[in-house]
């Protein structure tokens, strides 16, 4: 089994430290990817502190993978060596069910994540993108597009397919007001792909401390939540609103800034219940919704609308040993907008 | 000014009792009803007492209203004298935005309510269908199908709307199931139109003593949501959840029961916030959606729907001087499925 170099946390709340783990060896429908960047999600933080209960380790995180093919299997038809490839949340997914022919497989029961999850043999774990490689079948790669730097595009294969499938879902495009809840990781990555939509688009966020980014990256308005003002202000003004906030907040204050039939998405698990006024969903006949990332062709789709934009995220690169760094300043925003791991410094 | 006898409440919880009203000299938009029959609706019982702190007395309650033309002004050209009408749960709306154009006057703040509302000149009370007779515009008449009865169709004019716009809005039909959560005066109008539109229904009902009703008018399924295994038994079944009860209940179980993409509709206003867990949303891309009533457009296209399939409510005829002990059976859903006032008791 080949030996592969990563940064994998050995316990809940470890710092990540230099390891090895083992990769399989490449089967007929596997691609073999040499990892050049991996983005750091806000959900790899979570996962190494087991906020949520189902960590597993040793763990090693990373779901934003984009690096280059270095060998394929003999099936393999898609993809070359030298192709430009990325890898987003998952690997693998159930095939049993019909669910594959109308692509919601990221949806199902049967989705083996890219770490902390059992490959299908229920024993194998999964690791993910803080390593210097990865085997991972053909379904479940994406080409990354030529126009796109592979470090900024790495973060597209969370972020960008989190942002871009409830902004296609509620049909973000012309005409359309559009907010954008959070101007984060995916909520900078959001502003740029509802614009290119065609929608026009608002920034809510706490402060007004990221503003001038949020106007140069295609936002026409933007206003701090924690101004009473703004929520009547804009009361009844969204077609659709994507929360990328999981903080507890005030929920029907957001579902009162939708215009008739508007939906409220929500990207994140907040700690608490969301506490809904029926009133506020039954007189403008509103929805509340859930989203979670896309399925391999949506995420391919993302892909190539982004190349179309020249849409990538706006990162703070980093070495691999800066990690445990960049989760502490993760943990209090202090990044614009995404870290991205270079991993050539890996081999150093 | 026209006198017309009705039954009204003098203040909140007051027993209703023999009274005359004024109704106005029709303009020349005006049509004059003389009432037949009004349905007993349960929010007539929630306005009567109160429960929601904004009733205004003296109340005529009713706004399930069918009767026959017995009047036209000048202008009025759609209907004649002699012709089965309706009148539902308004009687005007704000005619100075672009709402009208797409025919959701019914969410906006200018509407006008069939009873305990001010007319457009801010001071006159609006009085409804619990009296011999009612004068409305042209535009916020309804027209009866010959083939219903007018005492069985009264219902359809709230209970009717408010399944059907849901029920159309989430395109039950063909292929999809559809839980219709009561089994009451809603509900059982629900189970006979979403069974017409060819979708397959289920009903999810505290018990079983309704099943067979359930089942004759249209349900393919009846299971009680007093047995947990149900939620077992029937997770991520349903496209869509049409929910007409208004208790506390746990929301989660019933969002959990919906496949990837279904829709919770909510009908009426628990007294708490719907304490919605993320994850029920986010697993599945489901949505909890709100829904009130329907346009003047989308209450006629029920009407001819329900004509063309024979639907009217299973109903209870009722003498109006019955009226009160009506409202206590009802509190108690001691009713199959609807009251309506036969009004010729009216004259007695």
């Amino acid at each position: 089994m080949p030996i592969t170099k990563a940064y994998s946390a050995s316990a809940a709340c470890s710092p990540l430290v230099l390891s090895t783990i083992e990769r399989r060896l490449p089967h007929e429908d596997d691609i073999v990817i040499s990892i050049k960047y991996c983005g750091v999600c806000h959900s790899d933080v979570f996962m190494v502190s087991d906020a949520w209960g189902f960590s597993m380790f040793p763990m090693v995180p990373g779901h934003e993978i984009a690096g280059i093919v270095t060998a394929v299997g003999s099936k393999v038809s898609k993809y070359k060596i030298g192709d430009r490839v990325g890898v987003g949340c998952f690997v693998d997914s159930c095939t049993s069910c019909a669910t594959r022919n109308v692509d919601l497989e990221h949806l199902m029961p049967g989705l083996i994540q890219t770490y902390n999850c059992f490959e299908a043999d229920g024993k194998t774990m999964t690791y993910g993108g803080y390593s210097d490689s990865i085997v991972v079948k053909e379904g479940y790669v994406l080409s990354i597009p030529d126009n796109l730097a592979l470090d900024a595009a790495a973060p597209l294969l969370c972020a960008g397919i989190t942002m871009y499938s409830p902004l296609r879902r509620f049909e973000a495009g012309p005409g359309k007001n559009v907010a954008i809840v959070g101007m984060g990781g995916l909520g900078h990555v959001g502003v740029k792909i509802a614009r290119a939509m065609g929608a026009t688009v608002t920034v809510l966020s706490q402060s007004l401390s990221k503003m001038d980014d949020g106007l140069r990256l295609g936002a026409e308005r933007y206003y701090a939540t924690s101004d009473t003002n703004t929520f009547a202000l804009l009361a009844g003004s969204f077609d659709l609103i994507i929360c990328t906030v999981s903080a507890d907040m005030d929920w029907n204050a957001y579902l009162n800034l939708l215009k008739i039939d508007g939906a409220l998405v929500i990207l994140g698990i907040p700690e608490k219940a969301i506490p809904v006024n029926a009133l506020s969903l039954i007189v403008g006949r509103r929805s509340l919704v859930g989203s979670l990332i896309g399925s391999i062709k949506e995420t391919q789709e993302m892909l190539h609308f982004c190349g179309e934009h020249n849409i990538v995220a706006n990162i703070e690169t980093i070495d691999i040993q800066d990690i445990n760094q960049a989760f502490e300043r993760l943990e209090k925003g202090d990044v614009r907008y995404r870290f991205v791991i270079d991993m050539a410094s890996l081999a150093a």
